[in-house]
């Protein structure tokens, strides 16, 4: 492993925030996104922790993103909640109507959230965990840019499209999973190409359409969906669920509306909640028990749960009091942070 | 292809009334059965038209289903209609019950009806493209019997398990999709044993849980899901969703409750359905507009949309006025209704 640094658990959350703050995202906006990125990070899920700060950071300075919006939540219908993001980052928005879907959810046995308008580079699994906290089961899908191919096609059309679950189970975690309908995260070939190593057989397509094994031919190209045409229908359904269902941009339209610029993709987000005791005919505790009868004929045959690896980490990292990550990493974000706060000096000095 | 019998439309229906009727079905789950064996035999879904009365009629003859029962529907909540199917084929549960969730999802957005206590044999894609006749968007799954691995397992424990997704469209057949999440239906694999055909890579493990190519070594063992880990997530939620949340049974139970007999599982179902109106802002055919502009740029790269192939059976049949099916299938049938005859006419001689 390359070197590491340790960062006390206390400090992850203040760090993420003065960098988000120094470039012009508001208190609110940089208490979501910092807790979002700790909350990653504690269970070293890198790739969606303090790493995603570069994302935020070129998001804002893109001009894209309006880190100071206030999202406004409308009580839709009984059954609906939705969350207009106002261009804002979707996780102010998401925090803000939380409560009002549990609500629904509680009252009416089902509810869904539509978050509108909003920005989005997060990962799904800490807000159907949370929802699973509350008691509820949850579901939620995003789409993203116009990266993957379907099933039989030849170019871009849907996006990473992932699909996250959650199910509460008493006295442990919960049941989640998260995962790209893509057969690899983008992010995974672009560290194939770095590495110089080639993708396996069924991962990527070249600008052509023909099937290739190259990462760089495959980021001139499209990605493929996971698991053949299967995945290919989910991922659609996800487009259709998280995108026109919600009256929110789907993967093309998101990726034709950033111009080719990078930062977060500018979309919608569907989350559903489920409450097991509505739907429980009076049963609960029979339920909860034929639940964790599954688990444990899964784990017994030496299967894994999803989020396994996650939780291990959290339970890890919080025992010894800090989370490690890379010391190249950490150097940039110190230097991200003493960038701006010079900016900052110069600003102030009018220069 | 093998020799094959030309049945008249208007007679597909009458042909299963009469079997069903015959053994043992009221006029009541007659009626949906037949309805739901014509509706795939229309679209050539041959696995789950007419050949599925064999399955029902096995059923019946086991003395497990209640052939004359009457579902009990219930308002469970604002947002949940209950139908307890009473140990009845699942179909006419689920047609007493859907008035009630079409009308829930339009008041409140969205809306669940949770079926319970049914022997289920059916495709799920009627359903789903019944609520986007309707103008919703729906999703349905149900459990089966755990002949399914988790990935990394090496043992039966999750189902077939189907996912079903449909959305409405203006003026044409919905988008409409309908898959096992596990990488074979099971009856493939019988078809590969009695052809002598290897299976490929990644289908099915052996009773000891080693990879296998060998069918007859598969069904003793078990099948694998599609898409790997990501495949096996997805089978475990709809063991979740349509199993402990609805207070009904996991595949396992389910398997374990048959005793090794055959005929239609018995477990639960569960349907979701989502208004685009109720969604859409206001802004309905914008949305309608959107969705189509996916459509669009996937058929434009050659890449067919899910379920093509049977709307395209649908509307030659339709125009020639008749199905094709198997002519030993016919025979098989004829053979079955004449023994149904025969053995009526004795219990009335007192034979």
């Amino acid at each position: 492993m390359s070197k590491t640094v340790q960062i006390a658990l206390g400090d992850v959350k203040p760090l993420a925030l003065s960098i988000l703050s120094s470039f012009g995202y508001g208190p609110n906006h940089a208490d979501a996104i910092a807790q979002m990125l700790t909350t990653c990070q504690l269970d070293d899920c890198h790739s969606h922790g303090l790493f995603r700060l570069f994302m935020c950071i070129e998001s804002i300075k893109a001009g894209k993103i309006d880190g100071q919006v206030e999202p406004e939540i409308s009580d839709e219908s009984t059954g609906i909640v939705r969350a207009d993001a106002r261009r804002g980052m979707s996780l102010l928005a998401m925090e803000a109507a939380i409560p009002m879907l549990i609500d629904k959810a509680r009252e009416h046995g089902i509810a869904a959230l539509a978050i509108n308008r909003c920005f989005h580079f997060s990962a799904l699994w800490p807000e159907v965990e949370r929802l699973s906290n509350e008691g509820l089961a949850a579901m939620a899908m995003v789409p993203s840019h116009a990266w993957v191919a379907p099933a039989g096609g030849t170019r871009g059309t849907l996006g990473t499209n992932p699909l996250a679950f959650s199910w509460p189970r008493q006295g442990t975690t919960p049941f989640t999973f998260d995962f790209a309908t893509s057969a690899f995260a983008r992010g995974e070939i672009e560290l194939y190409k770095r590495a110089g190593k080639s993708l396996p057989d069924g991962v990527a397509i070249d600008a052509e359409g023909n099937p290739t094994n190259d990462p760089g031919a495959a980021l001139q190209g499209a990605m493929l969906t996971f698991g053949g045409h299967k995945g290919s229908a989910l991922s659609i359904m996800i487009e259709l669920m998280a995108g026109p269902l919600i009256d929110d941009l789907t993967s093309l339209e998101s990726m034709a509306y950033a111009q080719g610029k990078g930062g977060a993709p500018y979309h919608g987000e569907i989350m559903l909640a489920f409450d097991p005791v509505r739907f429980s005919g009076g049963n609960r505790a029979d339920n909860d028990a034929r639940a964790e009868r599954l688990f444990a004929d899964i784990i017994d045959q030496g299967a894994r749960l999803p989020s396994q690896r996650r939780y291990a980490a959290r339970a890890r990292n919080l025992e010894r009091g800090y989370v490690e990550i890379a010391s190249s990493l950490y150097e940039d974000l110190l230097a991200l942070r003493a960038w701006a706060t010079t900016r900052a000096r110069q600003k102030r000095s009018g220069a």
